[in-house]
């Protein structure tokens, strides 16, 4: 155990550094030339544009405005003064709700630290271990965590609920279901079928649909011709600029091999050839949809499709209910929103589905407690004498002592935080594997496998010794009580460990994250040597997302943490307070200044958080019970058991008090706001407006025409309304902005 | 361990005692006096009349035509030879579905036993406990046991799943949903609030709608009439036959005490009276659904209604979805069948109910396994001097040493007895405190109740030796795998002691629910002491029905053992064919000849058979891994735990791909039948056919009339059509029979 001077040194370490990041963000983000790094989202939105300031050179890259140095440290402030709903309105609601889960670490943690500072740390200050206060003091926390952290917990949920409600007007996706499954058909092609289907099963409410291409090979050459177009603009640039002397380029690869020609001549012929070809594809395209019970090729076949209604109530219905007696085909469910759609999963069929979740989940299973197996025998590979056999012209180079002992100290840890930077990349790729539909809910069921991990090899892993393996086994073959035993005796111990974390991953990281350095380095390499036009410094500007697969595991590791030790060592406390507040301040500032979030999911993932604390608070009372039982309090422990009991009854409550505001669209607000919108805009032509919402992003930005296909049923004798309409949707502005993001 | 001579006297007995039963059974079915105990079900069907047959007196009472004597077996292929279509036309499909289980069991166990008697008898047999052959033979039966169960109950739901959709038709409910925890409205009573807020929310498809009324003030008086109408009946015909002398009755308890007074002036008067004061009652219970909301009792008011729609669509969509945006208030379900509703519960509040199931299910914790304590008490309370403390007067015939030692030998066990025979009755209130709304239901939450019941006190107390407490207090504190360890050597042990179980519960059990002993003496002596008018003699009729609460468990327990001893024992697996085959024709005889459902669920119960048969399964592997786990099989042990793992995966691709033929009606079958009825009867007149289907039972039988204001909702101005109707609906005729059973 660490001594409190250990601490003392650590925690001015990782303040200091702390601070040497938010010094160094402070001065950096007042640079006109980094203007670009710390503030993206607001030239995405279109308000701020490249600095432009009259005057000397040297002050569109530097800030030579002193004053404004004296004020560096207000960014705090102006992260915390803007109303959450502007935050909804600026950032979007996923974003305004995830800085909403810190707020629920503040509200949960503060009245705990502050009521243990007040009742438990008197009492282990005077040293009476008097069994009988301990006990009286452990049982009035109890009480704390039982009837304050729900409570709290509930009033945020409801709140969350009630806001996500409100908010979710402003998107669009509530007149369409994405329908999956869709039974193949001897005599109908895919849309025909759909077509009919929605036709005779919901006659009075059935808009009009959009099937799912392939476009695979399509998106392939939509990149091909942006980056021919990007070189063209580059050359012409060039030419404007030197019009005595036309710009001349090779033909072979990247331009340093082959012949050489006139540049601007020959990108505008391939440009051309392109396009030609992209036709062609598209009514290949085409024929596959129309034809595709001819085609032989099956992977053209998405038996998927985008369903709009004509009324938010025939949509709601939809949503909500069963089409079949087969409950495997006609699968229908809220479609995603536009950006949201992950298209390569729509066409898993329902057994293939099946299978996939079992074979992962056993893979996650192997992933969690095995992981340390492959890492081993790399490392054994990637000893001095392996390197030497495979690189033996590297033998002088290595032998010398120091490259020497840098490679036997570095080389096995090097193996392991390879594995922990590709573990999100390959927690995902297993998401995609499952076959989810949305990119959020593959965010999410990364972020629960992501969590798990983390919970048995870092909590677990931190606090017993041994691999993640070996403590299954101790957990298969002693008592269950024991184990919780084991743990619930080695947490106290293992509390200084843990203290140096919160201190650096939690205060130096977050502060590190709003520094940017990555992206600071990036954009100005980017900047001086790939930057040819004003849309490559466009692209060049990377704002970034929050991760919500990789950082809601990281928060609730932290939730984790504060609720086990919030009893046994209530001195963690407060560096738990200190991480939630100071990220709380920080990712609100990123998320106005900097995260361009990819898409919408209006907080979908609200319920997995508050199962996860739920998780949490369960953990901790088992431990709570296995570190009493060893101290000899075996009654009051089978008293404790009531604990995780009610915590169960209230996670079930919650769940069915608000879990639905998430997850289904209530009739009754489906009508409200249909009578609503036919009163204030009767003459809304829906039809025009929901046309083209779901389009394979390759049909984005006006360089491909739609394949015909898609505004041929209109012309459908089963449609009773027939409106020809303009291309430029309501949606299409919305979602268009973001084409030249990605 | 019962020698093999202790298993033939037990067989010996068993099986002549069941012979026995059959053959009196056989012989006392005959006789015409007896044929309302054995054919009730025909007679309430009104096919089969009382006996009227000409001849002499005797023969009315006792068959005397010998040749049927010889053909005294012939009902065995008469169960069998009617079809199951044939089945649910005549019983309901509830009752072919029980059936179903028995012959699921069949289906699992034949080939299991086959299989076993191929391969692993004679393996034992030989005595060759070579490590390997062994081993190779539990992993052949182990592929059994994986592949061919879940492929039989596979085939088996999708059949059940085919066979309810189709047959499910017959039922009216398909227009009704109910609607439960209606909100209060300060400005509307509550039949007025649902009108309002479904013809907002459901415009074009909603009907008419039924509140439900507290009548148990009614049903009381209700009960009086009839029985003050009986007696007025019986003094009128013994008026008719011995018109000279007026019959006379005395006005006090039971006709014994009081002042004698004419009887039938007396009990037309009473009648007379009963009936004005039941008026009273109607208008009473009108004036609390027209003004609930100045009533000052609380309990008056009953926040739910049943709702009834123009189209199958309309029902469907209604129940499937979600109303308001709390999800606690303007609950919809698929209206239970009228008969099926459980009156009582229609009232309980969402947070209210949350509560009831917590401290239900910590009820039933304590219930299964600290059940022993209060018998415990009472045991030692009733011993010989308490009872002579008590009771002083006895002391004398106490002292007699036969019935001291009766009463020593006999009163320990008599406390236990009472306990296990009220077991069912404390369930069922159990279920009914727990707040379900129909009857269905309540069985099948009982039934789970009493599985785990008979599992944690039959199953592993058989094994194990100790209180269930104790077994408890050893799976927590013994490492997991230790307890199943414990349990699976014990098994082997134990087989003989569960052939003889099998033979007493399963075999001799049986024959004895088919000569209905209890039901046969009850109507004697009911016909002989208590008739007094054929309503009465039709009332002392008990045919019963499938007791669904208590059967299931018990068949259950049977496929838990099969199970569990196909690979241990299999020598066990014939005597649990032979109890499903006789089973399977008994209670087939007993569905077409005697039980009388009181009411259809469309085998909602199915998925629960299905969720413990598998339940049964994993015990079976995990005990199976346990008993390995000591052969020093560590190996094997640690693979075969891909099969509990592939058999949850199984239930639950079941569950998603069949469960919802029984939860959900398809839009798609919905539709087809709304366009299917409107094509062949286009004059139907819904209204009338659906007004009366949901009435409180006190209502029926047209002895007292409904409230008006259940009409008066035809007259509002929001519903368009408006159409006065008879009274004698279609559904009526179908529900109306019931009335009298009861």
């Amino acid at each position: 155990m660490a001594s409190l001077q250990d601490i003392g040194v650590s925690a001015a370490i990782n303040i200091l550094s702390a601070f040497a990041f938010l010094v160094a963000f402070a001065l950096l983000r007042l640079q006109p030339i980094n203007d670009r790094v710390y503030f993206p989202k607001w030239y995405l939105k279109g308000i701020r544009g490249s600095p432009t300031r009259s005057g000397a050179l040297v002050s569109k890259f530097v800030n030579m405005d002193f004053k404004t140095y004296f004020k560096f440290l207000n960014w705090m402030p102006a992260a915390l003064s803007m109303p959450e709903a502007e935050i909804t309105d600026h950032a979007g609601l996923d974003s305004a709700v995830f800085i909403r889960i810190y707020l629920l670490g503040l509200k949960i943690f503060i009245p705990i630290t502050l009521l243990a500072f007040v009742v438990l740390v008197p009492v282990n200050w005077t040293g009476k271990t008097l069994e009988g206060i301990k006990n009286l003091t452990y049982s009035n926390i109890d009480k704390l965590s039982i009837s304050n952290v729900p409570s709290g917990s509930n009033r945020s949920i409801g709140n969350v609920g009630r806001f996500t409600i409100s908010e979710y007007d402003k998107l669009s996706c509530y007149f369409q279901v994405l329908v999956k499954n869709v039974p193949p058909d001897p005599d109908e092609s895919i849309s025909e079928h759909v077509e009919h289907f929605f036709c005779v099963n919901h006659p009075e409410h059935y808009l009009l649909h959009q099937v799912v291409y392939n476009a695979n090979y399509l998106a392939k050459l939509v990149a091909k011709k942006k980056r021919l177009h990007n070189w063209l603009v580059y050359y012409q640039n060039k030419h404007e600029r030197n019009p005595a002397q036309r710009p001349t380029t090779k033909t072979g690869l990247w331009g340093l091999w082959g012949n050489r020609v006139d540049a601007i001549g020959y990108y505008t012929a391939e440009i051309e050839k392109l396009t030609l070809e992209m036709h062609n594809g598209i009514s290949l395209a085409q024929e596959n949809v129309e034809r595709e019970r001819v085609t032989s090729d099956p992977k053209a076949k998405v038996p998927a499709a985008f369903v709009s209604f004509k009324t938010r109530w025939g949509a709601a219905v939809c949503a909500q209910t069963q089409q079949s007696s087969n409950p495997t085909i006609w699968l229908t469910e809220w479609a995603p929103e536009p950006r949201d759609v992950y298209w390569d999963n729509l066409a898993i069929p329902y057994v293939e589905l099946s299978i996939r979740r079992l074979l992962m989940s056993v893979g996650l299973f192997f992933l969690i407690f095995f992981f340390m197996i492959p890492i081993a025998f790399v490392q054994s590979l990637a000893n001095i004498e392996g390197i030497m056999k495979v690189l033996p012209f590297l033998k002088p180079l290595i032998e010398k002592k120091v490259v020497k002992s840098f490679i036997q100290g570095f080389l096995p840890g090097i193996a392991l935080k390879i594995f922990l930077i590709l573990l999100p990349t390959i927690l995902m790729t297993m998401s995609r594997i499952e076959g989810f539909a949305s990119l959020s809910s593959l965010e999410r069921r990364s972020a629960e496998k992501y969590h798990m991990f983390i919970f048995v090899n870092v909590f677990l892993g931190s606090i017993v010794t041994g691999t993640a393996f070996q403590q299954l086994e101790k957990f298969v073959n002693e008592p269950s009580t024991e184990f919780t035993k084991t743990i619930g005796v080695s947490i106290p111990m293992k509390a200084t460990f843990f203290m140096t974390y919160i201190m650096v991953d939690g205060w130096a990281g977050i502060a590190a994250e709003i520094l940017r350095l990555v992206p600071l380095v990036m954009f100005h390499l980017k900047n001086t040597f790939l930057v040819k036009t004003e849309e490559d410094r466009e692209r060049a500007m990377d704002p970034g997302c929050l991760d919500f697969a990789t950082s809601e595991p990281r928060i609730q590791f932290y939730f984790l943490l504060g609720l086990v030790y919030s009893v046994i060592t209530p001195v963690l406390l407060p560096f738990i307070v200190v991480f939630f507040a100071f990220s709380f301040m920080v990712f609100r500032h990123q998320v106005i200044n900097v995260y361009d979030q990819k898409y919408e999911s209006a907080a979908a993932f609200w319920p997995h958080v508050h199962r996860r604390v739920i998780t949490g608070l369960i953990v901790a009372q088992l431990l709570l019970m296995g570190l009493f039982s060893t101290k000899g309090l075996a009654k009051s422990t089978s008293l404790l058991i009531a604990q995780p009991i009610l915590t169960i009854w209230f996670h079930r409550f919650c769940k069915g008090r608000f879990e639905s505001a998430f997850l289904k669209f209530p009739l009754q607000d489906a009508m409200v706001k249909d009578t609503l919108e036919r009163a204030t805009e009767p003459n809304l032509n829906l039809r025009t407006y929901l046309k083209d919402a779901y389009v394979h992003p390759v049909f984005k930005g006006g360089e491909l025409e739609r394949p015909v296909a898609m505004d041929e049923e209109e012309s459908s004798p089963l449609v009773a309304t027939k409106r020809k309409s303009s291309r430029s949707s309501r949606h299409d502005s919305e979602t268009g902005s973001e084409a030249g993001v990605h």
